[in-house]
């Protein structure tokens, strides 16, 4: 396991292989974002995007996956704070293979809770062209192995 | 159908009434993130939150459900560039009913394309006590009604 004293500012990590099937990004999108670009082939041919494309927030849970099954489950996680300069930078579309590059970019002890901190990651969505599709800055809570100590 | 030059900074809505359940916080838990807390009812008990609490990115899907069938079917939309500042400042645990609180904070015209302008809301999202569960900036691509016009 581990824990907030484990982890190293500067390090990345590359991993994932995720396959966005058409039914998958209809499915997602009639139950959570039913704009018709989403769910609606013909519709979306004429729609700015030209064909169908996958919603922004199924992209964003894509990455979820692939990071808790390659990255957080190592992790004493407990759970995330927040998320900041989410950008959707190109679209996702059927048939598009997702992989995640992570890098830590600040950790800190909590100042309310000396049972946790706080990590900061980037993390960079890239599609089977190494296109970048949608990148973020989450900051998740850890446990600290030695709570109260001065690392 | 409401185009950019229609968008008035300040203006606020507000709108929806979505039941959590806890088969809905597992089934997407399984899918897009699979950590203990969101899946299994006892190990949730034993870890810091105390009790199963939805995805993070879950009750974002949810608010953008709202969004959608409230809010942005009115709009001449082109999809959303990205967000900012988004907090998960409260659990969303099963029975949870959420709402949703926007507020136009600014827009603007693209400087690149004539056709389509950025307008910038703040999302609240509440439960059934009026707390904030989630908040966030998102930013859309909205058509213009008179490409090249001043206004």
């Amino acid at each position: 396991m581990r824990y907030y004293e484990d982890i190293e500012v500067g390090a990345t990590e590359e991993f994932g292989e995720y396959h966005v099937t058409k039914s998958e990004i209809v499915e997602f999108a009639e139950r959570y974002d039913p704009q018709p670009f989403h769910t609606d082939e013909e519709t979306a041919a004429e729609s700015a995007f030209g064909e169908l494309v996958a919603s922004g927030w199924h992209t964003a849970a894509i990455s979820m996956r692939l990071l808790v099954e390659n990255y957080l489950r190592e992790n004493a996680g407990m759970g995330g704070r927040g998320v900041d300069e989410l950008r959707w930078r190109r679209p996702v579309t059927p048939g598009d293979t997702l992989s995640v590059r992570t890098e830590v970019v600040d950790k800190r002890r909590s100042e309310s809770d000396p049972r946790r901190g706080y990590v900061d990651n980037d993390i960079e969505v890239r599609n089977q062209d190494d296109e970048i599709v949608l990148s973020y800055t989450v900051t998740g809570m850890i446990e600290r192995r030695n709570p109260g100590s001065s690392e």
